[in-house]
């Protein structure tokens, strides 16, 4: 099997850090070639014979498997993801959960390097022809598995259910789950493909709970670096931490000698189905919506003057006397400054799943959340919204999940080993 | 408003004809500023300030509103595309209709173009940053349009209903409709804001029928052209008409004097989502799959031979004596050699939209198909395939759908007017 050997790290996605996402250099023909050989893997596909274009950065772009974090939390959102979360079976305990997590983190150690990942199952080639395309796969522990598994004692207390919301709908159905999986990567076929590995691994030992699907701009759709919008139109994510910020390890990692000790190196990820009420979204008016939430619809700058990456003026007054950005207005709600310092990494997906039978577009956000602490990111930051933001009008909550994502699994180990065979 | 000035045919798409595609060449960073301006429109966002890179070519690319065709036909199948059918309000009749297809070309132009369509309703900018992205819109009329529009006697006689196929489990709730719109861009949001553009303009006259997603690899993902894989993993479209072939225009449009005269170089389409039961597929063993097709997985060439592009040799045999292509493979039951000569221009989405009830995605193909006559294209190759193909046991036709597509509007035109105003 030919390996992909990266050395270079690119900053060619449209926003976000980048430190992680890797793209081979062995000339640009040399290169396309690997990955496609790679790809090609257990098939046996014809090495590539066109001449590679600009555009396949986008197969070729390569995320790795083993490092100190999971993939999948840092590197910048995928044009497309899948999100799926399982329970155990009855008869599955700890013994069956570790054979399972160490299948998937082989899959997906090879799915991430554009491999046919071998198995017990033969792969359907439905990734063949395309690069790894940024694939990145994050495993996760729901609060139910450790009941499951014998393991309460370890049980993060991190993990405790999170409080309800005034605003909740929540679908129990789609909330919750033993073990989580987000999937992202650049093309949809990369992505389903991994979906369909890393499900067909879990047969027998655990059964679907839910799965959702979502997606992001396409590389290349806009001329340089943009931080994404949502299905509001609105730009979203500008104030998220930076990989460069001082605190940002402390604010989304839990630290080596954390607790439990197992959770080093490891995140907490908050799952939020949000719908959009877009018809009536859409029928407001844009002085409302900006209103509503506080930045330019078209650029994003703060309603208190200035350019997107322009500090939020909570204290800003308009010429007549009124506050620039209204007292209940999203960016002023949700503002750190605001919330005690609470600070999380955001990094959604969009959903459109159709029309609802109420005619209504099923549709909204993916919201993912990533903190060393939801009591010190999400839980705050939402109590807050819940009482007094605009937007509230214009959501619904619809499903919610809670995952303790533990560190990354090193060269010879598996994500969760230091859990389930601790 | 600035406008877009394409100026150069583009060849960079993986797979396909391409004429109709083009890209803005005022060099690189001008095209870029351009386009970002004229995506900007009304809500004024500020020109491009990054420097382009080459992926923005992605965003850059456009396809023409006008032409003697309408868009979405002969370009290739975008990373993106929604379906979305329509029924005429009780009190919406032929004026009514008229006047939506005059809103719909005029917001279809605006929207193909990167600009910002000026409406009675103010956009909400979910495309803001992006550019045209390939975007095309595509109308069609249904059987049941003419008849609510009091214009049957102008109604093509191809627009039979489609004959009844002993491996239909068709759901009529997602099957037909009056009116058509398929959407196709290569980035989500954009096919997404075109979508909502579109289904508001058509509020008060008509109420949606049903609405569905698909999706193709990326641009990008593979190193050079490629012929697209569905989701069972198979190389698909090889043996598709090439605009390069003599008898391409004669096979997939109406000529000028054919019947209905309006239809003079519009395209019949033919839309089927068939579900693939992914779950037997996935157990059948390679050799098999490939027996089902009659073509390689790795890189789709004929059992019979040769590479993917070699013609298939329904002839040859094996040194055993056997048929190298069998009885029953796909490829052999769905030749235009076996059918008189019978072809169409497939130009499909992949779509999965989760899980079903029963534990199986709800996975596939939204299998779309154009042709002059549908009796000269799907009907009997779908009557042979109904037959003897091997495939069918791994696939069910869940919806159906036939529309009559005029032809493209000249400047000054909308879509269907020869219909409705002739």
């Amino acid at each position: 099997m030919t390996k992909h050997h990266p050395d270079t790290p690119s900053g060619e996605r449209p926003t976000g850090p980048s430190r992680r996402r890797l793209l081979g250099t062995a000339g640009a023909a040399g290169a396309a070639g690997l990955v496609l050989g790679a790809a090609g893997g257990a098939l046996g596909t014809a090495a590539a014979t066109e001449p590679p274009t600009d555009l396949a950065t986008v197969g070729r772009s390569r995320v790795p498997f083993h490092g100190a974090h999971q993939p999948g939390i840092v590197e910048p959102a995928q044009a497309h993801g899948h999100l799926i979360a399982f329970d155990l079976a009855a008869d599955a305990g700890r013994k069956e959960a570790a054979a399972l997590l160490r299948r998937w983190s082989r899959t997906a150690e090879a799915l991430m390097a554009g491999e046919t990942p071998s198995s017990r199952l033969h792969d359907t080639g439905i990734a063949l022809d395309a690069g790894p395309s940024s694939l990145t796969v994050t495993f996760g522990f729901g609060r139910s598995f450790f009941g499951r598994t014998g393991l309460v004692a370890h049980r993060p207390a991190a993990l405790e259910p999170l409080p309800p919301f005034s605003s909740d709908a929540l679908d129990p159905r789609r909330s919750d789950g033993d073990l989580w999986i987000q999937i992202g990567a650049d093309d949809a076929l990369v992505a389903f493909h991994a979906l369909r590995a890393l499900q067909r691994e879990a047969d027998g030992t655990a059964r679907v709970r839910w799965q959702m699907n979502g997606f992001n701009r396409s590389p290349g759709a806009t001329a340089g670096p943009r931080t994404p919008r949502n299905l509001m139109g609105q730009i979203d994510g500008t104030n998220n931490p930076k990989e460069t910020d001082e605190d940002f390890e402390r604010r989304v990692f839990v630290p080596a000698g954390g607790d439990p000790a197992w959770m080093a190196g490891g995140s907490y990820a908050v799952l939020r189905r949000i719908r959009m009420l877009l018809d009536d979204w859409e029928r407001t008016p844009l002085a409302e919506q900006e209103k509503v939430l506080g930045r330019r619809k078209s650029d994003g700058a703060p309603l208190s003057g200035g350019s997107e990456t322009t500090p939020v003026d909570l204290e800003k007054r308009n010429a007549d006397g009124d506050l620039a950005i209204a007292a209940d207005a999203h960016v002023r709600v949700s503002a750190p400054e605001t919330n005690g310092g609470a600070a999380m990494l955001r990094r959604s997906f969009s959903y459109h799943d159709g029309f609802r039978d109420d005619g209504a577009p099923d549709a909204g956000l993916l919201f993912i959340a990533w903190q060393a602490d939801p009591l010190k990111g999400f839980v705050p930051v939402q109590r807050k919204l819940d009482r007094g933001d605009a937007l509230s009008r214009f959501i619904r909550h619809e499903a919610s999940a809670l995952f303790a994502v533990p560190g990354g699994a090193g060269e010879g180990e598996y994500v969760g080993q230091r859990l389930l065979e601790g």
